[in-house]
């Protein structure tokens, strides 16, 4: 009898994961916290470790077509930086792994590797070390990141206390619509190649996607007012699907208001023109790398004032009450809609 | 004018990562050392923490026609491990990142996990974290190991000193041996599907090629007997390779002698019935992974009682006579024939 085989997009990658790493104990007692956060943790004396990792792959997290080398690099480490960050620690090493195929010249790898030197100098980073193979075809990238922070400092995903305010860094939705735009103008031009795209007035969205930044200043910010959040956890899939893991983690549920959702101009513009809601934009595009944290109620005199944190919820008791407010105030349960990178 | 662009081919590896790093500066006082040993090495307070990462590609390190999905897992942790081993710490956590295309079902994933998890139950390590991705074309899967060693007790491949001996531990060729049965009956039955591959004889060759082994043993051997070698590495890239390392990282020549070569007899078998000079697949085999270490002179009567070790030479002054003397008394220059997975 033949064994019915289980397809990978049957699962989707955290229960993927979960699954995959179910049997595998802890053994070492430096390993402080193992797979289920942004980040590992490792003991080392009056410090802790943090460590990182991911991959990106050509035609699944970028398209030659529309993104330059440099940005790849670029935006290879600053995607482990945010983990990094949203453990509330300071990255400090990265290493660096590639693949790629032989139509890929020294100038063409070279120019990804000043992307990842950019990274490196605007981060503070080392890079420390890598391996590099080639591939049958396209090209792959894997970074490692390795951070420190004061023992016990480390912010889980899993520590959401109810009450606790949701705040999440920058604006949201801005790097999926700069995608779409990308994809429509690759399409346009496929068809119609005398066509060049446009992008003036759209700069904003269009880096967002192809250069992210990592939120530094955030993690600076709350240490110089003294705050220390109680979960926190990098926008990467989309708002929907973090705040997920932050009460599921939790067990506990939240309410997020509607009209509190920080959104770009441009994001709001380009949503219309492709016919999509601003807010669905928001809640489920995924690669902000925008902070998404919570704080403890009494904090809130200290980060009301700063531009750059926005207050768009609270956590509350039942973790099976995860919802969105909307803004004529009818209750939406949110649902995980986040980009998936197994398709 | 169009630029006059260089393949990847023309440069090798190693002269390729160092191109591409040559403007990295070390900023951060925690990293002790960046690119360019088996591992990377950062400062944790009254330790030291050792990193290393490999990447092996589907077709260009392993083949599905004749790995076991299982063993593909296992090797992967293990060749990391091994690097870890090459600093003289021990490793304790693991990250995997892989990309896969859709081809692949859970059960076939979970296959490879398998084997993970049996090298992390092998070595004592941690699996800590890691990312996964889809694929267009083949199967990725990318380790980063994570180590401890004592402040001081890393052993680099810089520091051999003149008149050390050369030591080498379990035998070499085998992996290479077991590569090139592996491929000549592949290519068989590809022509003749009903000529079934025929391994009886070869088990060893063949298991040193799918399933190798890192030599934590010699490690705690070392360390048992109170021998911190000179130098030390990994044989990944074969003898040739790695002996060419040492020498010219620590500014000295060496002497191996052919006639104290550790070969197994099925390496010596199978290299005679492919026409190949038993040496030559010594020398030049890759993916060994046994570990090429110098001690000085004085602890010569500590390790000459362990059949685990065979000592195969001694480092001479000068850095430009790197030299293999062969049973006849000629002296050979060495060269790299390495297994370079830049191809």
């Amino acid at each position: 009898m033949k064994q019915k085989l289980t397809k990978l997009s049957e699962l989707g990658e955290f229960k993927l994961i979960d699954e995959l790493t179910k049997d595998f104990k802890i053994k070492n007692k430096s390993t402080i916290k193992g797979v289920g956060d942004d980040a590992a943790i490792i003991d080392s004396s009056d410090k802790e470790t943090v460590i990182t990792t991911d991959l990106l792959v050509e035609g699944i997290h970028f398209d030659l077509t529309y993104s330059s080398l440099k940005y790849i690099g670029y935006k290879a480490v600053v995607v482990n930086l945010s983990d990094i960050y949203a453990m509330n620690a300071v990255p400090k090493q990265i290493t660096v792994s590639f693949a790629l195929s032989n139509k890929f010249s020294y100038e063409a790898l070279s120019e990804i590797y000043k992307g990842i030197h950019n990274a490196c100098e605007a981060y503070g980073v080392d890079l420390i070390g890598g391996d590099s193979s080639s591939s049958k075809l396209g090209f792959f990238i894997s970074v490692t990141a390795i951070g420190e922070v004061e023992k016990g400092k480390a912010v889980y995903r899993n520590t959401a206390q109810e009450t606790d305010l949701i705040c999440v860094s920058g604006d949201l939705g801005a790097a999926y619509m700069g995608l779409q735009l990308l994809e429509r103008e690759k399409s346009i031009f496929a068809k119609t190649p005398e066509i060049q795209p446009d992008f003036r007035g759209n700069e904003y969205i269009i880096q967002r996607q192809l250069r992210p930044e990592a939120r530094k200043d955030i993690i600076e910010l709350l240490a110089d007012k003294n705050i220390t959040p109680t979960s926190m956890i990098d926008i990467s899939d989309g708002l929907s699907s973090e705040i997920l893991h932050i009460c599921k983690k939790s067990k506990k549920g939240c309410e997020i208001y509607e009209d509190k959702l920080p959104i770009d101009k441009q994001t709001i513009e380009m949503s219309h023109e492709l016919g999509i809601e601003p807010t669905i934009s928001a809640m489920n595009g995924g690669e902000d790398y925008e902070l998404l944290f919570t704080i403890p109620l009494s904090d809130y005199e200290k980060i009301k004032k700063y531009p750059q944190v926005s207050v768009i919820g609270h956590i509350t008791k039942h973790e099976n009450q995860i919802d969105l407010i909307s803004e004529n105030g009818v209750k939406v349960p949110i649902t995980a809609q986040g980009w998936n990178a197994i398709k």
